[in-house]
């Protein structure tokens, strides 16, 4: 049967139903791909990416955030959102395809790290929430004390993945400048883990630098106020890095290039290759340095990759990333975690796929965590905590592929480590590859697992030495209990034998005991004090542990 | 710093930087998204997309399928991935944009069962080919004994999203119909867990109608012969159904609907809407029936969906979905492992957001399954297997919410229960929400993990008769056993006692032991006979578990 009744080949019927899929209509069908897949977490999406977008902005316009989240609730699982920043706001041309297109943004080109990456989030916002309450979004945007701000309704023509816009005014708004989102949707609050307060605290305790002011759905008004006056160093903006570049960007990169010199064209689109970096590439490519990069043909490009494959070259630049830094790690952490010991590692940054990165660890241990659950995993992407799909990440695997055993942490097979420890990950980079459109989880690239297993295994060394000193300590006590529980019957003994005076005997025990603790040294106090860590903050850790326990 | 040194507002300067991203740019830097995120997973995924989307076409055309496979090894890492089909070709118009735009096909829009659905999959194939060896895509395609045959090959323009041709020319093609397509990129072939054998092998056990001819990279060469010469049924394409239809689709539906009044709306787009169901909706709405839908707003649309959820709507049709059926399964089962008890469920279909589904599960219990290893869950959306990001898997997650200790097996918490035995679990759908576009995982929603476990649970209680069966027959082994091991012991007894003879002693022996066998009754033979189940093949069996078992 490869002809229809009419004669037609099936081929010419099946091609009737060919067509073209908006963006927007694929992920209004696919919308978990983007975080909605219940109405608890689209609640949280949303927030998330109004404030991360908020924060960005701040950020790249150099002014400290301060930002407001009202949640409230609408009653017959509808919630009004609205966040509202000081950023420098949005010019009024761009106001309906930022919120109101899919992919459409100004990061997805940059070398330079940012929280948002896809110009996807807040868009997709808009469309659940006009899917669900069918109410437009509202955005007031004001870009300087002297300028008008603008008042608009936007909603998403999801066939052609274009704003719609409803009303558009001037307005009054008594503010120099900045953005106010506002969004009707379906969700469902809870507190507890995954929650929006948590997502909330989790952001500070990596933001020092942000004021977020918070009121959930049930009236209660978190306030986190900045702790540090200082905006985190400007990441700049790079150029790729040819390690990991791949044959197909390469021969688009040959292809579009002014430049007119082989070696030129390395120095000028790729960071870290100077004239002599550039000359050894050649060398190995086996490519005269003067060819016309336009005119060279795919099996060129191919030599020229293996060429860059064989050459030194140094790492990427560290200015395009801002890490967290190891001092501020252990700050967050102290804030959140009562340990008795703390250690941080940032590590060098690193590249995949020619983008730069850079890892960062922190163990807290011991203290009032519980000996007997699993450790705890923050997850932090570009400063932004990641809540959901721990199970699908590249952080969560490794931690379970660290032998912990060997740090001192309890661990069966190849499964996150058990013991009394909060392991936070955070990656930086100007591209974080995550496992879905969502932005929940690091997918598996070997080059990231391997930098995150260096760092683990270097924060686990720092822990190993406490966890060792602890034991023999342990140990140390055990035998110096045992010294002191047989001595008097040595000492009786000993009477006995050499037919000693009571006060000779005394005096024997005396002596015996200082020689015996001469030998061991003394013994350094590695008890656990719960007021020695003058950072934690016991009603800031509690946020996001109560209530709630569900998915 | 909300001013740029010229004095312009930051918003101005930033706005610069805005700009529309192709959705073919976004999964090239996103290319783990599609299933791209190592050379393994990058030619599995190819062979996966092409192979479905043959499958697809041929049952759509009323072909019984006969696929063949090829992947060669070009060394340094490079395969070259030939597939081709007897299917019905494609018309040469569809050619460039069916391989080489990104969301173009003919399945998104259609609520019918399919493998593909989403547009992407094949392209992604060729941009990948694209990016790691700069190689175009060689495609074949005859509609009939009497059209012409086309060869093409194409490259996709990423920054557009659209095909560019490299060659068009009509050849010569010794078949009467089909469609072939080659691929050269980069990749790692590797045999057991997750490797292409693999998935042929549980292609060939869900779809015993399709003969598979596959030669590996090592020049072995599998063939699969259908078992079968009859097409599955072929699903039908249905409308919507009321239950789960969300606001913003019910509004889009009631602008655009040519009906002209509200039940004469509901009737025509909807499934199982007839007269007297769209008169109750439209009572429970309390909207008037004869309403003109194009002029309702959005409140009217807002009471209509409470007027929809409040009436019982019959569930949808089941001529919409092709189930594996329970039979077959078993069959598929029987085929791959050898076991004692088989048990299959196939549960009614149900709806989530308005697209109906059906679950099927399988156990297959006991015989040469390993009693100390995790169970083995088989996962299958729409006859493909899902072989990757089992972690991330509604099915997963549910296979560890069931309770299987009231059922036989060992269980640990919420983990994958332990002991010897393989769970096999089928959706089939219109539309399978899966957790990336690379279609590895379910994705979790409510109604969908409630059937899972439903089916689950169903298949479970058929185990647990098996085996607490079991354990009763060991139980009363063990007594017999004991009964045999006293009975000389008790006449010996009696024969001291009341002065037996021999004769005597050995008469009571035999008429104590058949009173007491008599009172147990016949004891069943539950053992376990290798050779009780003809389908088991031991050497396709094995396909897919040896030499790897990497990632």
């Amino acid at each position: 049967m490869t002809q229809t009744t009419l004669g037609e080949p099936m081929a010419v019927e099946m091609a009737k139903q060919q067509r073209q899929i908006s963006v927007a209509e694929f992920f209004e069908k696919n919308r978990h791909l983007l975080g909605f897949d219940n109405p608890k977490k689209a609640l949280l999406t949303t927030v998330k990416e109004a404030v991360d977008n908020s924060l960005d902005a701040c950020e790249e316009a150099g002014i400290l955030p301060e930002i407001k989240v009202d949640v409230f609730d609408m009653e017959e699982d509808r919630y009004r959102v609205r966040i509202e920043d000081n950023g420098p706001g949005i010019v009024k041309k761009h106001i309906p395809k930022v919120f109101a297109s899919l992919l459409y943004g100004s990061k997805f080109h940059k070398l330079q790290q940012s929280r948002g990456q896809q110009g996807i989030g807040i868009s997709a916002s808009v469309m659940y929430a006009q899917l669900t309450t069918g109410r437009p979004v509202k955005i007031k945007s004001k870009i300087g004390p002297d300028e008008q701000a603008y008042y608009f309704e936007l909603k998403i023509d999801t066939e052609k993945n274009k704003p719609e816009i409803v009303t558009e005014e001037t307005i009054e708004w008594d503010k120099d400048h900045g953005l106010q989102i506002e969004l009707d949707l379906e969700g469902t609050y809870r507190k507890g883990k995954r929650s929006i307060d948590e997502y909330i605290k989790q952001t500070s305790i990596v933001n020092p630098h942000v004021t977020l002011i918070y009121t959930n759905p049930r009236s209660e008004q978190l306030i986190f106020t900045r702790a540090a006056e200082q905006l985190p160093r400007e990441p700049k903006e790079i150029k790729p890095h040819p390690d990991g570049v791949e044959l197909g960007l390469l021969t688009k990169m040959l292809e579009r290039t002014n430049t007119r010199t082989l070696t030129g064209f390395l120095q000028e689109e790729f960071t870290r290759v100077g004239r002599g970096t550039a000359e050894d590439i050649c060398e190995n490519a086996t490519l005269r340095s003067d060819r016309v990069p336009s005119r060279m043909k795919r099996k060129h490009a191919e030599q020229l990759l293996k060429g860059i494959q064989q050459t030194d070259i140094m790492n990427p630049p560290t200015d395009c990333i801002s890490p967290i830094g190891e001092e501020l790690l252990e700050k967050g952490m102290r804030k959140e975690v009562n340990a008795e010991f703390y250690c941080t590692v940032t590590r060098k940054p690193e590249v995949y796929r020619g983008y730069p990165f850079q890892i960062e660890v922190g163990i807290a241990y011991g203290g009032e965590q519980s000996k007997d659950s699993t450790v705890n995993v923050l997850r932090y992407a570009n400063r932004v905590p990641l809540l959901y799909q721990k199970g699908a990440c590249a952080f969560t695997q490794t931690a379970g592929d660290v032998n912990w055993k060997t740090y001192g942490l309890d661990q069966s097979g190849n499964n996150v480590p058990r013991g009394p420890a909060t392991i936070v990950v955070h990656m930086a980079s100007p591209w974080v590859p995550f496992t879905s459109e969502s932005k929940e989880a690091i997918a598996h690239y070997d080059e990231i697992l391997d930098e995150v297993k260096l760092a683990m295994q270097q924060a686990g060394r720092k822990l190993q030495k406490y966890t060792k000193k602890k034991t023999r300590i342990k140990k140390e006590k055990k035998k110096r209990n045992m010294i002191e529980q047989y001595l008097p019957h040595v000492a009786v003994g000993l009477k006995e034998l050499l037919d000693l005076t009571s006060a000779e005997e005394k005096e024997i025990v005396e002596k015996l005991e200082a020689v015996l603790q001469e030998d061991r040294g003394e013994l350094e106090d590695i008890e656990f004090d719960p007021d020695a860590n003058p950072e934690y903050d016991e009603e800031f850790a509690k946020i996001g542990r109560e209530d709630d326990e569900s998915d």
